[in-house]
């Protein structure tokens, strides 16, 4: 028996594009000797399509496509995620579902029992849950294999939330009890920092608990915010991981089960590497998907736009990043000097565009209502008008190039809001805003180390942040130094704590107060942020869905 | 049994401020001799919390909440909308709920059944489904009036989406079945144009058939982009409205059933003051719940900014408006005429900041880059960037001051994505964000008619609609005719129609074409947006979730 991993990278909602890709890997599956190949969850569409979903037209056009895989099996069995119509009288009349292809025809479908609602996810937003297990015998040479059909989350029924059990049922558990010989799983499961080591362990437990072998195949690739890591892999019945395809690429992998000794095992990267490796497949992706070639990226001199820099370069070439300083007159000489000393070693386009002319005659053209505010009026209106000039000069250039702008703010930043709204926020992907400013560090020393040389400079890692919006200006004038910040955000942002969980853990309370007041008030701004790409547990975006209007206790 | 209803609006997460609200309204309704004082769904949390249910501090804070108002209970029975802990083992271990107080106490409790998760809502991120009915005796000085508790949605078990029925089962049906004398709905059911009149049907039909009054009372007032009506309802047992709630207000009323006839009625406002209505308590919410008390807006000339600005002075009086004109080399001179005339109208202060010289310095500042783009470029890099040194000016003016700066652009243009990311787009509260454009006249006309005078200029009405970013500038040169495009996307934005079904309704199928395109390409721009206040059956927002970097079909 020989099984095809079919870990393919869909673009959402181009069911044409992903169907071709299938054929392709059906007939290499085919000739490569395969009795069964298997696609992620989904993989019609791409996943999530969010509210694609809703177009009757485009649900029609997926079973045409399903149709069209299933055409092009002969001598081959493929099971193909996608989304069926669901018959019956009540609910959202989708599923989210599995075909098993075979003989030129969609012999059997499976629906998805267990449906993610949380975080990122809003399956009962749009799919009915299916109710039947589904066992669909494989003809090898010898006797027939029993494949049991899941899909993703049907393999997390142990779920917890709080210290519930979400779910209450056992889809394998079912699977395995109806006479299943293998439990194969269709997946579209999101990349964060950690999870890797999480999925195994689950899907140990579970593959144990039954004594069957596991085939799960997830997607890779980047959608928006979202970054799937692939890593598909093969567990024996004894949940000990047998063949695993590579991480944060395509890849296609044929695991012979008479022969699971020899099959081919890749190494899953170390957390900073995998972040290192989901931003880069993140931008690289985005930028495609888009439809754009080449990116804009304003050089402050400092570490978040050089790693934002760094890591754009080997997501596209070289020769497809810009690099832009805009000096004024609160830059300090090295910031130009370190712009410069990172594009030259990353071999990029650079140019300085001084800002100083525009600042003066914005300054004039409000000066007259300016002199009408009360003394003491704020002067970040002063400073902000700096970072929306810079904003301008690079959307400009966007416009006018027809490069998409990558914003290079992080994640510390943007949580307390230190950052200007259709300033240093504009853009079109936030490549850092889910990466704390401790970890933009790391990942700074990470690429140098990788390169074998210093494409960071050694002062923009060195030197104490700036925003350098005023004389004099450092980050830590008005925020807490980031290795106290950084940890209490986790537990505010990503773990929900109240601040007094928050305090008792050892943090100064009135610290964890100001933090949490300032992650509040600054909802409005991260409401018009640009997508960013999520590599936490929980990132700002669609997995975090706060009121604005609002008294947050 | 005189039952009052407690209209009430609160603010999400205020849990303190909303409960000694509730406090106030029940010794009232005691004062008047009530039995029963029913409020809205969720009143402690108030509508909806979002992930602010996730922290597990504010869902203690709220059950302490609803047992002081059951403190406050003697002598009356109150019904609560809260969020309740769900003990059983499985699931999200919340429940959206309805405590029954009396004596000091909550009595009992019952929970939702059925959780709408669709469009803006998305209760099973949340909650667990309620399954059991609740029915408590209300003593009155005859027999006890068996009382059926149901929440919201549970009054919709009809609801239909593309022609099937959304749920299984029918909470007021078991609840009538279980021998309730009357039901109580305890609601917080978003405005949109239209929605009043579906509600009375279905409630109405629902009702009739089990032959039963109804309580309904609904949460007012406005919750980011959600505005929520009141017009809370009293039916008799034929379906017959023998009470109604003012609408887009708090109310406090009061229904003796034993003289029905002598009920108060408000009216509901017809389709275009109905919209009027709701834009004016989502501008006055939104800049009062965020801690506001004035706004800044940027005045063209032309009608979207008008209709704001006029909007503004009705929710907050003209001494909280400033209106800033902002003229250019390509501004005609009626322009800033047109403007003034507002401004003088609306009584509101009027700055004209002219933004030549800023203009000529960005150009100045960009001018070596734009040099080395390919002959041909777009021109719209150009155009944008006055609309982004307009956006930077109104900016400053709100940071100095305070102000919140109201986003002035329509539906139809940010449907097609004829306005500038980071430029007109600008601001907190985008007030027309879910009007059409033809609708935008209509509200303009209608302000000029309540108000008995020329409050929008009428040139600004009658002139041809302009960006002015270039010489002689129209919309027309860019869009199809508003009056062809509106409805187009009606079709495609709130229907989900395809392209083909959208020209077989009679429209020039490549016009269609060009429009879906727009709207599909320009999704980037709206991830971007600011709030917007939502009037129709789909808006731009929360309610209404695409994918960026994807293929549409």
């Amino acid at each position: 028996m020989k099984i095809a991993l079919g870990q393919i990278n869909p673009t959402v909602g181009d069911i044409d594009g992903n169907t071709e890709r299938m054929i392709q890997d059906v007939m290499r599956a085919r000739s490569l000797g395969a009795h069964l190949i298997v696609f992620p969850e989904m993989a019609v569409f791409g996943y999530p399509p969010k509210d694609l979903l809703l177009r009757e037209d485009l649900i029609r056009r997926n079973v045409a496509a399903v149709e069209r895989v299933a055409a092009s099996c002969t001598g081959i069995t493929a099971v193909v995620g996608f989304v069926e119509p669901d018959r019956t009288a009540s609910g959202k009349g989708l599923l989210n579902a599995a075909a098993l292809c075979r003989d030129g025809a969609i012999q059997s479908t499976y629906a998805k029992m267990l449906l993610p609602t949380y975080d990122v996810f809003d399956e009962t937003r749009y799919f009915n849950a299916g109710t039947d297990v589904l066992i669909v015998p494989v003809s090898t040479s010898g006797d027939p294999l029993r494949v049991g059909l899941t899909i993703c989350e049907d393999l997390w029924s142990d779920r917890q939330f709080d210290g519930r059990t979400v779910y209450g049922i056992d889809p394998v558990e079912r699977t395995a009890a109806a006479g299943a010989d293998l439990i194969v799983n269709l997946a579209a499961s999101p990349y964060r920092a950690g999870l890797q080591q999480v999925r195994e362990d689950i899907f140990a437990a579970q593959i144990r608990a039954q004594g069957l072998p596991l085939v799960n195949v997830n997607q890779v690739g980047g959608n928006d915010d979202l970054l799937f890591d692939g890593a598909s892999l093969v567990m024996d019945g004894q949940g000990r991981i047998v063949a695993r395809a590579k991480a944060f690429q395509e890849d296609f992998l044929v695991v012979d089960f008479s022969a699971l000794e020899s099959a081919r095992i890749e190494p899953y990267p170390d957390r900073v590497e995998g972040i290192h490796r989901a931003l880069v497949l993140g931008i690289r992706d985005y930028i495609r998907k888009c439809g754009f070639d080449q990116v804009v990226i304003g050089l402050s001199g400092g570490i978040d736009s050089a790693v934002t820099a760094a890591l754009g370069v080997e997501a596209l070439g070289a020769n497809r990043v810009r690099g832009v300083a805009m000096p004024a007159r609160f830059s300090s000489t090295h910031s130009v000097e370190d712009a410069q000393a990172l594009a030259d070693n990353l071999e990029i386009e650079f140019a300085v565009v001084p800002i100083e002319g525009a600042h003066r005659a914005m300054e004039e053209a409000v000066a007259q209502q300016f002199a009408q505010a009360a003394p003491g009026a704020p002067t970040t209106a002063e400073e902000n008008i700096q970072a929306r000039i810079r904003g301008n000069v690079l959307m400009s250039l966007s416009n006018k190039f027809g490069s998409l702008l990558l914003t290079t703010g992080n994640k510390s930043e943007l949580a307390v809001g230190y950052c200007t709204l259709y300033g240093d926020m504009c853009g079109g992907l936030a490549v850092l805003s889910d990466v704390p400013k401790t970890t933009v560090y790391e990942l700074a020393l990470e690429i140098n180390r990788l390169a074998g040389r210093t494409l960071i400079p050694e002062r923009t890692i060195t030197k104490p942040p700036s925003a350098e919006l005023r004389e004099n200006q450092t980050d830590q004038d008005s925020l807490p130094p980031y290795d106290i910040l950084d940890p209490i955000l986790e537990q505010y942002v990503e773990n929900e704590r109240a601040v007094g969980d928050i305090a008792k853990m050892g943090f100064d309370r009135a610290t964890v107060e100001r933090v949490a007041g300032m992650v509040d008030r600054s909802e409005y701004k991260r409401k018009q942020a640009a997508v960013g790409l999520k590599v936490t547990s929980r990132a700002f975006g669609t997995g975090r869905r706060m009121p604005i209007a609002a008294k947050h206790g």
